[in-house]
């Protein structure tokens, strides 16, 4: 089988780990990752054991590489030549530039939440629209929010339909170890409805959402409380048999320690998982209740891997890999260990 | 006019409020504060002008306040010879003893919302259930989230009645300068539903609520989404008109500064309120919303400061100061500046 | 006695402050205030009891006020034509512009430390070098830290010389309700030396000082660990009496509840004091110990009135209203209340 | 050769590190881990691929394990049959209790910090007393702090003597996913000496030390400024010069992003470093400074592994594997992958 060929630009927080998922698939290849600057994370790839090939934006960047004893492959033009498809995780409003360099080299591309819905011809979820990205030559992935939330939803709505949504977002306000953005005793709050809410119309426009979107100091995962009006009366038991059956949701006990965002972060870190990440979302079973016949539960957002899954589900549909979303979901979640 | 003569039974976050309001208003005096140390709100008050006067548990405590040169006016019992009704707010467990001590004395008492229900007659709010406090001996107040969102619940309920309530507790894990309790870079979790929500049905039994409560790192005022179910259509405007019009609630608006439970703090230090306190509940203008016929919207608690108005409400109540709450509040408003 | 007209430049969390200040000094007179918006500290200026005069920066900014319902008396020429002397609190970086409209005026003027040294012809403290401020009509002032710290280390110097200084700050990354500053679970470092200790050099020259500053997620006070080696040997006893006798250091005790930064917060917040500030910094008497002869100390800065006394002083020294700083000092600290 | 058998009792933060460290040495074996409960590490063991074996302190608790699907490998007793020493990471005062069975079994036994020194017959540190800890049955290792600053002083020591002493520790206060305790909005202190600058002069007595303790809302390592004054004068370059040529020293650059203990974290967790963890401390090349002829020089230390190469080290000291300390650490670093 001939591999599909997988750039990343941009290896930060979300770059390094789309890299990393791209390595677990059978059908596909990391060609490499270019970025501008030996970064933090940069200097960590060059000194574990099998660092991926890294290249530079414009040639004159290399002596700055090279300096550090880092090895440079190439230049941009270099790894697009060598690429059927790039994932872009370049910081929010770089993505809409590198576009132009995209289209002049023909190679197609999937851009990050961070960018404007303009930058893509499609705005994507791997579940719930998979076939509208079939195809296409430019996606742009859901928010690292509403990808895990519409996961959970779009659970609910396969099985008894979804009408109405409201999502309590409690934002983690920035990653381990940023030192540019932060909140000390502050719980900050914004005008409804939350941009998130509005994103979750896009995808799925039969159901009419709205939400607040809450700041607070912590790191490790965003917490969102939703309630879902369901088509179809459903139960709690119904309801968290459907969630655990989804691969990309981990149904946790509060009762077995898993108390809190940072539980699930911890969780991961214990059991060895590269970078302490988790795919799926966290979902606490003792949270799933009955509001009349609303239901109400609340999850957990590994924000910065979250996005794995769903890019990953971008590359089979843009480049026509599947054209039968479940098929797709199936592939990924197996190369990614969430079966 | 003889005034209604109270004490405060523990001088920490709630008493030395509690002490505070009392003295504003006109129709009862302050006779005195008890506790057991010369804590640091102890040495506060007296390194201020006027401090009120200090009662020690037992004649044995004396001696270690007056090292610190304390004065001590008297012990518990010459307190309570002395008091109409005493207000508890000593540490939650500590209440239901001391209610043997008020009991054996024939003196009246308000428990704040650490208490369990029992040590009360009755379950007391200001707004939601005045005429079941009238007359009653024991009294215990909601806790400060309930009695915050009862208060905006209870103004919809009394326009066009509310079936269904489901409310999302982004809780301060800690009072400022409090060392026994925090997290760090956690939200942690609850079982759903919270005692809160819990709590709400019991004062307004006519409506059905749930809840999610997330505790998070910060100090400064809780933060509640409501997803309110009315009886009758009701738009976000005449929400808000109403909203407006209730005395203890204060819309905000987040363009002008008010974005988030700190800036509602820092609004009240800046204006030179004492303790930077404020009684009322914050609700953010922007942030009121429909989702369907469902009224959504976002409240900060002040937890330091909220339950002072209705405990003395309860004063009145329970003394039968006012048989009728709406005359009751309106007096209780008025002393405190909140007309 | 004809009074100092003061006007003050920026009501933000230090010009509010200065403000008050100024408003306490029997032989001063605040004129008014300048700002460029109803910012939530002007809102709740003029929500209190008293609001100082408001002047804006041009004429078009009134109708700005005025839709707000805050009164406008005036333009910055308006309050630069009734004053004598104006104290700078601007943004870092604009007090160098409105330097150029004070000169233009011949309005003397003080800065804060967010500025460069280059805008005034002093860098001044009211302790360590007033004599250098005497007449002069440009001062700027040291910064928080710097401020409190140069406190303890004159006091000793005073009495025993210092030699040497090692400082080591743990900084508080913001203020309370600060929203464009944070971090979250990071202590993050500087490079040695901090620019506090190259400023302790410059007010004191006979020092040699170098520090490591740490900036640590909290808001109510930067911590200090100073280690001072002294001419002449000190015990911590006598080191403990001199920090006792001084009028802007508050000696404080673990044991009885000082036992943060939050704590001195706390404290005088429940002592009822305006805005819960200080003006002393908190100097832990259970931290003051020695390292061969070196003094080892730890003191607590309330860095957002911690400068207001210093500006004060400068006011005398520039105006020449004393020309002894130990007669400055005492009439600033007299009328602040800190005697 | 015949390895040695290793238990480790308490499978949390320390336990499972030290279960870790025991695994990558070559002449050494794993026997199992005992614990009491499913805790969430446990089942992060159980839910990795290859797991531990399990021990139980009592066959009582073997159905509790078994009904979380955890085999159990046998109880206490079981589990020291087999060892020829166990590492105890039980809780702070357990340790205590279990010294009683280790002795009834006749099993040597190393300790953590947070145990009391009597609990064994030395106190103990790889680099600065193995000779101390030769043929001993039972060792207590320093505490995470100390063990890390005993690194940098004896690195300086060995060179050129120390004389003196002065840390100032910035307290991460609490690990990780720990909803335990925690601050919010404080810098918290304690009585000088802390307890460190103590366990420095316990384990190196010809070294007077000092030092503040202050408690600060972070988890990821602790950051400590050093100030050493030196027998013989040493320049900052000689002094970089010998910490980075110490194996458990990493001296890092602030200027490539190692600007914080979280970055430290960080570069771990990029790196894909099992659990994001470091053996070494780090050390900030850009804050060794000279004051005098004193070194002053800031640290990070990574709380929750730096602990286990000196505990490791403990073993080859107890059970005279090497009598040489030297070659000991020598032997530990290799299989540790710290040379």
């Amino acid at each position: 089988m001939k591999k599909i060929k997988v750039g990343v630009a941009g290896y930060g927080v979300i770059g390094q780990r789309l890299a990393d998922g791209i390595v677990k698939q059978d059908d596909m290849e990391l060609v490499g990752v270019v970025d501008v600057a030996p970064t933090l994370s940069i200097r960590a790839l060059y000194d574990s054991p099998k660092p991926y090939d890294l290249y530079v934006v414009d040639d004159s960047m290399k002596a700055f590489f090279e300096a550090e004893k880092i090895p440079v492959k190439g230049n941009f033009d270099d790894l697009l030549s060598r690429v059927d498809i790039m994932l872009d995780a370049a910081p929010g409003g770089v993505g809409i530039k590198n576009k132009e360099i995209y289209k002049a080299k023909g190679v197609k591309a999937i851009f990050q939440g961070g960018e404007k819905n303009e930058v893509a011809d499609v705005f994507f979820h791997g579940y719930a629209n998979y076939p509208k990205g079939v195809g296409k030559d430019y996606l742009k992935l859901t928010s690292c929010n509403t990808t895990g939330f519409i996961r959970a939803v779009d659970c609910i709505d396969k099985a008894v339909g979804v009408e109405r949504v409201v999502v309590t977002i409690i934002r983690r306000v920035a990653d381990p170890g940023d030192t540019h953005r932060g909140l000390v005793d502050v719980a900050q709050v914004e005008k409804v409805p939350n941009h998130q809410a509005k994103d979750l119309m896009l995808i799925m426009p039969h159901i009419e959402a709205t939400g607040a979107l809450i700041h607070v100091p912590t790191t490790h995962g965003h917490i969102i409380t939703i309630l879902a009006t369901p088509k179809k009366k459903i139960s709690v038991d119904e309801a968290i048999s459907l969630f655990e059956a989804h691969p990309r949701i981990k149904v946790v006990d509060i009762a077995k320690g898993f108390n809190s965002n940072t539980a699930l972060f911890k969780y991961a870190r214990d059991k060895g998982n590269k970078r302490a990440d988790m795919y799926e979302i966290g979902l606490f079973r003792e949270m799933v209740a009955l509001s009349g016949d609303n239901l109400f539960f609340t999850i957990s957002i590994p924000q910065e891997s979250v996005v794995i899954p769903e890019t990953i589900d971008g590359i089979r549909a843009s480049l026509s890999l599947q054209t039968d979303g479940k098929e797709a979901v199936k592939l990924t979640n197996k190369y990614l260990g969430m079966e």
